[in-house]
């Protein structure tokens, strides 16, 4: 029998339908995580909040394969993995469209400045004239990234008409016309390149309509610069699904700003249905896994994606 | 000569790029479009207010060629226009992607609740979990109206992976299938034909967890039954881009109804962009009006768009 260590959240999605080799203990707590984790030969550790789950991979010693529903693993020790001869699988697709529906709701809400519309009809107040007046139509958004999220992120923005240039974090010559976008859209990998790719001099050579969109990782932006910029209106707007830190305390100037938008780390949270999207390639693997074939979704632990 | 009486809003677009034979006189306030409006022999008397420009139409005797910037001139005399020979042109297309993003942005933010995203950051607490969690992937939208605004809001819903079904007002099957949608879309013009096309019983047919999106006339719905069916969560969500009466009196039901998503007729208020192309159209269709050729985005003034 080969011990699987797995969060409860998912047993009515799985059990019954597991390979007879496996044996599962659930999880539903930091305790029983850690409790159960050194007996895991494969695990599913994922928690919202990062440290117990980073320990769980510590106490799991036995560990042969490590599933997160995470598109994002960067958070994870990585080379440790690697020494350990562990493999990893990941989130990478299943929460595809909602980060992108979030990501281009945000565009919109930015151009439309639908926060204000929804300020006023809270106040019962009929605004007569829009108080945003962007199009997407016609506007030019560069996309930084081109893995599931960019691409499903660029295939509706040229549905709303936007000319999108799609590119990745290795090619080197997009800054050279960061100045003619509208939108920069992050959709990077957090990667050693992707870390602080977006700093006090790319911000200085942006337009001064230009929107900055990160659903990457909060380090691929110079957080402190942003602020600057923002504050000094050199850039329109920023929208950031990701902070330094998270939660952002009270009093921090980016909950203020009134051309920050705060999403909160919100878009790529499982919902039941990445979940369900989640359990059926975990079960998928587990048969791969059980013939020794290669796992879907595995994490190239080198290169962290 | 021929006497043009234009809003003066279109005066640093228009001016010098009129043809010769055209004499105009601007107009800015009520005042001077009532003064003005008996000399027209073309008329461009769009007001956000209807009653003053409804009136204008009727002091406008010697009227031939009435101009609009809006897409729908439902609130026009069109018999009178019809019987006094006036060409009506209209302003369709010229709002359309700036209405068919006010409209997909909306249902973003009915799926994910990015209301009570905007409400959060403004008390400056992070939320844990998503509010909304709703995907349009996957979703089913009817849209009811197949003119530029209900096709150009299908081209988005389709690259966001919705089933999307359209139909016209004209076509009568639509309501036997109305119980397997997600959203219902009006994008109908303003006729004898959609005035109460959704009614009780429609509603009563309708998922638990539809959303009736009416970004059409506000008489297409029932708004008494919508209300009810809004209170008793008979259906999940409206977003009225249209109510009755406009602006919508403090204290009014669906003001303060949390399902009920209003957007207060902003969609399609022209902005610089839109004007702009209104403009253009207004000059070639100066050009045809001389030479008596066929107007671009004239009205059929018998079937009312």
């Amino acid at each position: 029998m080969t011990i699987a260590v797995l969060p409860q959240h998912a047993q009515p999605l799985l059990e019954g339908r597991l390979p007879d080799w496996i044996d599962v203990r659930w999880w539903d707590s930091v305790e029983e995580l850690h409790r159960h984790a050194p007996e895991a030969e494969i695990g599913w550790f994922d928690m919202h909040v990062k440290p117990p789950a980073f320990r769980a991979i510590e106490l799991a010693t036995q560990l042969r394969w490590l599933n997160s529903s995470y598109a994002g693993v960067d958070w994870m020790p990585l080379a440790d993995l690697q020494r350990r001869g562990v493999s990893l699988t990941c989130g990478t697709g299943l929460t595809t469209q909602q980060v992108a529906e979030f990501a281009v709701m945000t565009m919109l809400a930015v151009a439309k400045d639908y926060p204000a519309v929804v300020r006023a009809q809270d106040r019962a107040d009929w605004l007569a004239v829009p108080p945003g007046i962007r199009d997407l139509a016609g506007s030019r958004a560069l996309l930084l990234g081109n893995g599931a999220i960019g691409r499903a992120i660029g295939r509706v923005l040229e549905a709303f008409e936007v000319e999108t240039v799609p590119v990745t974090s290795r090619q080197g010559d997009w800054r050279e016309q960061l100045g003619i976008f509208d939108w920069i859209v992050l959709a990077v990998p957090g990667t050693r390149e992707t870390r602080g790719m977006i700093g006090a001099a790319e911000l200085d050579v942006m337009k001064p309509d230009a929107v900055l969109v990160n659903f990457a990782r909060a380090d691929c932006v110079d957080q402190a610069a942003l602020v600057d910029a923002l504050r000094e209106k050199r850039i329109a707007a920023a929208i950031l699904d990701l902070t330094d830190p998270e939660p952002l305390p009270p009093g921090h100037p980016l909950w203020s700003l009134d051309n920050a938008h705060i999403t909160m780390h919100l878009s790529g949270i499982p919902t039941p249905a990445s979940q369900a999207r989640a359990a059926e390639r975990f079960l998928r693997n587990c048969e791969r896994f059980g013939k020794g074939e290669p796992l879907e979704a595995r994490v190239d632990l080198t290169r962290g994606y």
